[in-house]
């Protein structure tokens, strides 16, 4: 195993660290760094709350600040957050309008959220993000898998919250910009989990894993590496069947790199599909290219369409102000 | 090989493509895809250019935008662009108040925007980056390489000219910043260029290349792989035996990725060299963390610090719309 680390014990707060200092103008960690938390908190405003294990950064602590999250609670590599983490993190944003919880839809982020919530004495309700069309029922999960969508929901709703929603308003906007959304991925290399210290599986030098999760979960098969227009076909194929866009459909496309994937890479991959949704009578209105939702330092991608209108589009332009995504301010 | 493409000849072509497809509100490409440019250019203004080989995204093409590049013309992979794609740039994007080109010291690119500078009938100057403090001379250098201290050179010089500083006045603010400006970097893979279809250099399971160059270039000395306080511990001490800062003196704080490395790690890196700095009595001032300056999909990282005053911190901190950078606007 190669990283840049130093104790495996350690890699988790000392990456906190960094984080919180390179990012002090925008965030400060919580006590026993329980949580990222937007510096400063608006009252009056829902506070929007996620997590989830680490590894897939910016996701979600990159994501905390102005138009977007309030806190975010980081569990140790690929491993759920605490309860404990999501109620110090409520306890410590929200100022009277209710917390709205966000949470990718893994067996131990679902039952800790849920926790957190019937522990928590405020006005609260919780957004489940689904959006990976690979499999239903996976390695952690019953029912489809949350991945690079849910940046996509944290993006709409965050920029609602900030406007002034109220919490019944911007769960059903989560939830209704969750179902619009489609996403679906491919590896062509495993992860490396630092306490593990070996890959997490094992891909032949002429393989590729269709549909794998951001943990390196099985994904739909796996098969011969082939190249990017066909897999960009298969990718899109299977998020376009799962949305049925109407011709003239407006959309935004996210490009999402695994952490091992270089960006020339992934604008070949937004050259594929854009192609293959200006086919299907698509309108791509923004694009988002990156590293966001990762996996370590695993080599892939996956390729995420939101369908929005015109609501949804302006929610999505509005002013943020996040160590990982930033416009309009 | 594993990679996300199609044929080894057309990754440049399409990654261009998806690039300007995805930032069209923002660049454009030039004819026969000679160089990328910015959308809008304003008359008056001297107009910045940059290049170089491509494997190296978001540099430059990602810094094209208002408050810094006005074009980039982009190589194949690790290959210099030709004169004939730094004149066409030039031409397109100049409109009155001459050209300044910013090239990173290798054999390749200095010869070839000598050679378009001597054609070209404009006044026109040239910054050469050289930040790279690793090694004297290099596979593809006479003296030291340019390397991630570019994009801060571009993003300084980028917000004087929008200011509407004169060419001269943007040349000598240009060697000023790469005076102050020193990186180094440490490789724990090797990059692989597709043309080539194998990995630039072996390096064993317990080895790292510390003073790699961004093409995968020998550094100062092969070693054996050490935590990442020990990295960091030598990376700083180059970088500050080479600009001998005051204490107080105020920086700016790169820690880049090479395109193999997950985000996680970065800022577990940031967390070992702001202590470094801090006990060095330098004074953090602003961060940046991220893979700005690839190497195809190598592991490991650089450091970059630049010595700052007022005028080039504020400069810094000066709005910039570009597809890899962008606040204030």
């Amino acid at each position: 195993m190669k990283k840049l680390i130093n104790h495996v014990d350690d890699v988790l707060a000392e990456s906190l660290d960094g984080f919180a200092a390179a990012h002090g103008d925008i965030v400060s960690l919580g006590e026993e760094r329980l949580f990222v938390r937007r510096r400063t908190t608006q009252p009056g405003k829902v506070a929007l709350i996620s997590g989830g294990g680490s590894g897939h950064e910016p996701l979600h602590a990159g994501f905390v600040g102005r138009g977007m999250l309030d806190a975010a609670c980081p569990g140790h590599v690929f491993t759920s957050p605490t309860p404990n983490q999501m109620l110090a993190a409520a306890e410590a944003v929200e100022t009277g309008a209710g917390v709205l919880f966000i949470v990718k839809n893994y067996s131990g982020d679902m039952m800790n959220f849920q926790l957190a919530a019937d522990m928590l004495d405020r006005d609260h309700a919780t957004v489940i993000v689904n959006d990976d069309v690979a499999v239903e029922n996976s390695t952690y999960t019953t029912g489809r898998r949350g991945v690079a969508g849910t940046l996509i929901v944290e993006k709409i709703v965050g920029a609602a919250a900030e406007r002034g929603d109220n919490l019944a308003a911007l769960k059903t906007l989560g939830e209704t910009v969750n179902k619009a959304t489609a996403s679906m991925g491919v590896a062509l290399t495993s992860c490396t989990v630092p306490a593990a210290g070996q890959p997490t599986f094992q891909l032949g030098e002429d393989e590729m894993e269709m549909g794998v999760g951001i943990h390196g979960e099985p994904g739909r098969r796996r098969v011969k590496l082939t190249g990017a227009d066909d897999i960009a076909a298969e990718l899109t194929g299977a998020i376009l069947k799962d949305l049925s866009p109407r011709r003239g459909q407006e959309v935004i496309l996210l490009v999402n790199g695994f952490g091992g994937t270089p960006v020339l890479e992934l604008y070949v991959m937004v050259h594929a599909v854009r192609k293959l949704l200006a086919d299907a009578g698509v309108n791509v209105m923004r694009y988002l290219t990156g590293a966001y939702v990762t996996s370590l330092d695993m080599a892939g991608c996956s390729v995420t369409v939101t369908a929005v209108d015109g609501n949804t589009l302006t929610l999505w332009d509005a002013p943020v102000h996040t160590a990982a995504l930033r416009w309009g301010m």
